[in-house]
Formats: C-alpha cells, sequence, structure tokens
C-alpha cells in the first residue's frame, strides 16, 4: 500500500511504521493520522505482522501537530463560551490525535516506539498508547500545550499519568518544557537509551523475542486484557473476562502446542491466527461513546 | 484577608500558603481546614495567582491533628456497630481531612508542596492531592494511623497508592513508621530533596516556570483533566473531554498568541483570563455525592 | 488444621503459609487453590493472626499450574469460537488462579510473599494481590502465558500493571520470558532482595512491626480501604469511606487507647478485635458478580 506521509515495511514477522515527512520533521496532519489508522487496521489483519515498531524518518520522531495546516486550528465557527451541548457534540471537534491514541489502544499487535528524535505534542502522546517506548540519546520529548495556550490532547490526559505517574505528569504538561531522554527514562516514560544507529535494532530484537516465542493470538487477547483493565474500578472485572480467555484458549490449538512444546524443549509452532480464531467472546466491552 | 492559623502571601503571581502554628508544629484543626479551603478559593478567583507553594512556619511543616483539639476526636453519640445507613450519613461525620483534599482536588491552579519538617497523620496525608512535593532534609513523612487505633484519612486511601504504588503505601500505612525524606523520594512520594535554605527557591523556581511560560487558562483545563481523569476507567472519558477543551482553546486568543510567539521566538502574552474564559462545557463532570 | 498441598503454622501472631509439594516445586492445582482459601478463611477469623506469609517448601515458590492435572486444562466440552453467552457464562470456567487472587483481594490480615525460588504462570501472578513482596537471590519470575498458547490469568490483567506499570507489565506478558529478582526489583514487583537465609527473616520483620504496633481492625480497615480504592474512579469514593470509618474508630476503644499511649510513650494495648469489632458499615462495596 502506498502512502504519502508514512512509509510501511512487513518484515520477518515485523511491521516497521516510519513517519515520512522528513522536511518537515515528520509533523502530524490529519492525513497521517488517516494513514496511521490504515497501517494499524493492516497490521491487525495481516497474520504475518506479530509486532510493530514505530519510528520517525531523518532525524526527528515528530514535531506535533503541523502548524502550517490550517484546518487542524480552525475551530473558527465555535463559540468557546457556549454551554450548549450541541456546540461540544459535534463530532467534527474530535481531537486527530485521539483517534490515532483510541486506534492504538485497541490494537491487537504489540507496538514499540523507537524515538529516533525530537518529538513534541502529539509527537510526544502519539508513544503513550504505544505500549514499549525506547528512545536514542537524541530524542527529545516536550508535553508543549500550555505553552501554546491550548491543552493535552491524544487522550493523553488519561494516558500520561498511568506511564510516569500523576505527578511527573502534571508538571511535564504544567510547564511545556522540552526535555531529554535521560529525564524520560528517570520518569518510566522510556524504557531504555540507545546510540542512534543502536536504536531500531534494539526495536526489533524486542519484537523478535515477541514474534518468535509468543502463541499470536494470546499476544493480542492479552493487549487488549492488559490494557481494557488498566482503568477497571475492581479485579472481577479481570476475572470475568481471564476466566474466559483461559477456558477458550486450553479448548483451542495453541494451548496443546504449547505444553507439547513445552516438554519437548523444542520451539513452539502455534497453529491459531489472529485473523481467524480470536475467541467468540472477543471484542467483549463496550468502548464509551464519544458524545 | 487575614487567617488566624495560616498565612498568604501573594507575589509575583505566586501564593505562598503557610500553616502558621509553629509553636504546635502547625498542627491541624477545623479552623486550619476552613482557611485553607478560603486561601484556595481565592487563589482560583485571583488571576494574579498562577501557582501555591505549600509550607510551614516554624521547624515543622504540620504535626498532624491537633490532639488538644478535643471536638475532631468527639463521635461520642455514634454507635461503631451500627449498621443503620443513617447513623453513616451523617454530614457531620465528614472527615475535614478529606474536605480539604476534595479542594485540592477541584483546584484551577498548581500546588506546590515546599515540607519543611516533619509531617504525621494529615500533615502528610493533605500533600497527596498536592501536584508536586518537595523536601527539605529535615522533612519527615508518616502515614500513623494504625498506631493511634484510627484509619487513613483525607481520601488518603484513593491518593497515596496514585502516588508511590499499592505496595508502599500499604506499607507506610499498616506500619504507621515515620520515616525520613530520603525514603520519600525513593518510593516517589517527592520529587527532590533540598537543603533547608534551598528549598522554598527550590519550590519558587518550579512556579516561576509555570508562571512565566504556560497559559493561565491551559494550566487550569489540564489541572482538572489531569486529575479528573486519573481515576477514568477508558481513555474515551479523555477523547471526550480534550476533542472540546482543544476546539474551544483553538477559538480563544490564548492559541493565536501562542503559535504568533512560537514563530517569532518571544514570551507569549496570553490574554485569556481563568476568571473570565474557561471553555463554556467546564465543568464538565459530576462529582459523586458524599452520601 | 491439616492441609495436604500447603503448611500452615500460626506463632508471635504471624500465620506461615507455605506451599507444600516441593518435589513438584509446589505445583498449583484445584487441591492447593482451596487449601489457601481455606487458610485465609483461618487466618481472617483468628485473632491471634496480625500477619500472613507466604513462601514455599524446598528450592522452588511456585513452578505454576500442575501440568500433570489434567482436569485443570481440560475445556474439552467448551467451543472456543462460540458467541453464546451461556458458553462462557457456566462458572465452571472460572479461573482457580483468579478465585485465589479475589480471596486475597479480600484478606483482612496483610499478606507478605518471601519468594524463595523459582516462580512461574500462577507462581508468579498468585503473588500480585499479596501486599508485599520480598525475594532471595535465588527467586525468579515470569508471566509465561503467550509462551504456552494462553492468557495471563488470576486476575493479573487487573494487577499486574498496578504493581509494575503498564509498559513492564506487557513486556513481560508478551513475552513470556523468565526473569531474575534484580529485575524484578527494579521495575517494583518486589521490594528488597535477600540471601536465601535471610529471606524469611526479613519477612517475619515486616509482619512483626505490623504485629507489634498497629491496631488490628485499623489493619484490617486500611487493608480494604487501599484495595478497594485502587480501581476507584473518584476521589469521593474514599472520603465517603473513610469519613464513616475516622467516626467510627474514634468511638472505639483503640483510639483512646491510641492517644494515651502516644502521650504516655508507651507501646499500645488495642482492646478491639477483628472477629468481632469492625465497624458497621463493613463490608461496605458490592462486588461485582462473576456473570
Amino acid at each position: 500500500m502506498t502512502f504519502s506521509t508514512i512509509q510501511t515495511d512487513i518484515s520477518d514477522n515485523v511491521m516497521t511504521l516510519t513517519l515520512n515527512r522528513p522536511e518537515k520533521l515528520n509533523a502530524f496532519n490529519d492525513t497521517m493520522m488517516d494513514e496511521m489508522i490504515a497501517a494499524l487496521d493492516i497490521a491487525d489483519a495481516v497474520d504475518d505482522v506479530r509486532a510493530i515498531v514505530v519510528t520517525g524518518a531523518g532525524r526527528g520522531f515528530c514535531a506535533g501537530a503541523d502548524l502550517d495546516d490550517a484546518d487542524a486550528f480552525s475551530s473558527a465557527d465555535l463559540d468557546p463560551k457556549s454551554t450548549d451541548p450541541t456546540t461540544w457534540n459535534n463530532p467534527q471537534n474530535r481531537d486527530s490525535g485521539g483517534m490515532l491514541a483510541l486506534r492504538l489502544f485497541r490494537c491487537l499487535k504489540p507496538v514499540i516506539a523507537a524515538v529516533n528524535g525530537p518529538s513534541v505534542g502529539i509527537g510526544s502522546t502519539m508513544q503513550l498508547p504505544m505500549d514499549i517506548r525506547i528512545a536514542s540519546d537524541t530524542a527529545k520529548f516536550g508535553f508543549v500545550f500550555t505553552r501554546r495556550g491550548i491543552v493535552p490532547e491524544a487522550a493523553s490526559s488519561w494516558f500520561l499519568s498511568r506511564a510516569v505517574g500523576l505527578s511527573t505528569a502534571l508538571e511535564w504538561c504544567y510547564s511545556g518544557r522540552v526535555f531529554g531522554a535521560e529525564e524520560a527514562l528517570e520518569a518510566g516514560l522510556i524504557r531504555s537509551i540507545h546510540a542512534p544507529d543502536d536504536l531500531l535494532p534494539a526495536a526489533y530484537a524486542i519484537a523478535r523475542e515477541i514474534a518468535d516465542n509468543a502463541a499470536p493470538v494470546s499476544v493480542a487477547m492479552t493487549r487488549q486484557m492488559l490494557w481494557q483493565m488498566a482503568g477497571a474500578p475492581h479485579p472481577m472485572m479481570a476475572h470475568q473476562i481471564d476466566s474466559r480467555a483461559v477456558a477458550a484458549r486450553n479448548a483451542q490449538g495453541d494451548a496443546a502446542e504449547g505444553i507439547s512444546s513445552f516438554f519437548e524443549k523444542r520451539q513452539a509452532e502455534f497453529p491459531d491466527r489472529v485473523s481467524t480464531d480470536m475467541p467468540g467472546f472477543y471484542p467483549w466491552w463496550n468502548e464509551p461513546p464519544w458524545a
């Protein structure tokens, strides 16, 4: 598939999704949102894809919303002081970063962010619903919204505190300060720092371990179980779902192969496929409506 | 405004709220609760206040509930074994520390705790709904309730695990042990440790960065977005609100100034004010009732 | 009481619950689930027990579900692709690890995991609803489910991210990799690492501090307050409960003794008992139903 703002490549069971507007430090616009969502749809649909690595072309990861894209900043018709719900329920108001974030939340394949350089605004917040974040020592991060007179987006008011705790999340969002990989590592935003040339190999090593060892349907279920339960009020919600999931998976081919391969001390060859073999109760949740 | 148990000072866009009963290590009583809430009401209403620093007069931060204040410990009429809901729904039973904590939760200005010495009980739990906590090397902390035969209060059963994780929160609350700044730092309860003379300057430096760079309405929205989403079950709740907030803010003067000042590489002069320019859908939540 | 898969011992106010199938590295089966739950019922009912230490006999902690126990893996009658709710609502599908996890969640006494050696699968996930985890330097951990073609169980999709954060939880669950005590410590899964001979003494020291200093009813209330609030959407839920709890506890004998002993600088002798003196509004929650 041909995209204009991203590039995708699938090899060795890993999709690489490269933000690809290097002349603009991969600034985000609505086309990029559409294309990233389309790429994730492909990743979820294609059984060959067992993990996704997201990175940026050139020296940046993503410089935030493209400020040259007037559309992204026009809410000219909107009365910001309106107390009329219809003003606010207009689906045209939906934040594009949030639509991408929710699509990442729903993804069935592990997503690894390989942050190769500066990221700010949506460039930083889009990383939060990705599962694992690693960065080059040239990476930068910035939740710069208050310095631009706007507010955190891409559902980052939900995701960021779950990644680094409320206090750090608030401090970063209040000040809007841009900071480096060391501070991101210290706070737990990223998992590790790498020399620029070592970044993609490190991301692929993480992807490799998953792709080579884990049953894809188990991984897809695990991804949704952990993300959906992240905000659940009670562990019973997890017990409701994992009971069903254990029962279903024990009745599928993967479980038998999992036990046999373990006893035979060999690599497992799991038969089940995400495209055809997700348990019948999946998806089990009702996503809240936007309005 | 004149208070009897606290002192407030506003200068350079920062309110300093000093707990001011130094002869009692700033022990907490109902008057202090009322006065702290009144000071927060002022801080929220006065546009000159862009951040709040809370500290203690003298050598302590807050020695906990004033044990000489008999009222605070009288629930003499109450049958603790009652199973009658009316016993428990009596609003007179409302914990004063919790009323302060919920008021801090609703605050529109960033709150920085500068813990200048010992804090125990409500002295420690009142810090939890503050955004950023820093401490002098003479600070102490103690969630001492089980050692006094009572229970954690000030909604700390909600706040503490979100600050330091469940396991540490449980251990501190079970044992009731008093501990120092190093252990607090290690656990993430505080952000940094300072020599006593450097504590307030460090707090003001954090406040300064916010006051000098961030749009006040953006900060107020950010504070409520992150705190309100801290317990939200699904990121869609964040997308619902931040979509509206981005649309509103893009239609206000701050966003235009944010972009202009960025391109012109100059300090922004944001026109919007918290007192008059909060988006029309704010406040967007229904706080659960007490009973 | 005599058990076949565990051993219990109560002395000095601490129950030691030892997983006791050393010839099988204490592999978990339904009998062990029943016996662990029965032991927790005893611990909660017996006032002499003020803390619980869980450890394993022999060189392992728990090798996971006993793969020789065919029953545990038979869901032969179940159609994994079924979309019929009755397929999934069958209580026979309930995951035994989850039933143990929820029983631990409801426990009234602090539970300390002393992980003396390898743990995998349910051996690792059963630790998550325990309050404090410490480990010997020979301990291992593994959330190995995807490598066996199944999924995380024991409500670990809820518990694990609350212990170590989502990103680490996802990475461990995706890869299914077995890892050592150092990595567990780094991630916050465990609190400290000990030489094998020092492990139980360290666990007892933690238990001792609680048993010797804390009012048992206060500890029981604290345990439920913090765990029940871990997923609560709003701090008002905590204020609702802790207001009632403070009022109740102030009217009970422990509070008076707490203040007297504090002023008299002596060890408190708390009169209230968990078996007879829990406040009348306890239990205050409605646990969600399984189906």
